[in-house]
């Protein structure tokens, strides 16, 4: 298993339009073979902050997801509601 | 449900004594009540990065957990072993 935390600090007049486009590529998402969990969340204390937490079978499918036509569409789009570039780390459990 | 994600980046000669400390923090902090969840994550790309990655009912399971006797002894030992100090987000999903 490999969990994703994609972090962004998103632009105030852009959050709804953000989690909108975010939840349309969750929803999509969950139904790929090899997503385990899919969710968006947003900091207790700095709304701005908004994380994706995935949690895929393996790099395959990772990779499968990353070809997709939602990721393809929608990711590229956050890129103008953010204040500057995410923050991406892939993990495995200890 | 409350998600907390807690990165750090772990001094290289100290990975091992971190990572041991915080295998025995979270097996006693899934003992408590109000603790759905507590994982360590290592970054794939970046092994210096070490994430706790908790669920917790709500906020007052987390100020318990504060207050606990492994808390109190184990997280200040985690100060001398990281790079900088970490990064602490408390999520609620969107």
């Amino acid at each position: 298993m490999i969990r994703i935390v994609a972090q962004s600090v998103v632009k105030d007049d852009k959050r709804e339009e953000y989690i909108q486009l975010a939840k349309e590529l969750i929803e999509k998402s969950k139904q790929e073979q090899g997503c385990i969990s899919y969710g968006l969340f947003q900091d207790i204390n700095n709304p701005s902050i908004i994380t994706f937490i995935e949690d895929w079978e393996d790099q395959n499918a990772i990779d499968l997801h990353n070809k997709t036509e939602h990721f393809k569409r929608i990711v590229p789009l956050f890129a103008d509601l953010r204040v500057s570039k995410g923050d991406v780390n892939l993990y495995r459990e200890v």
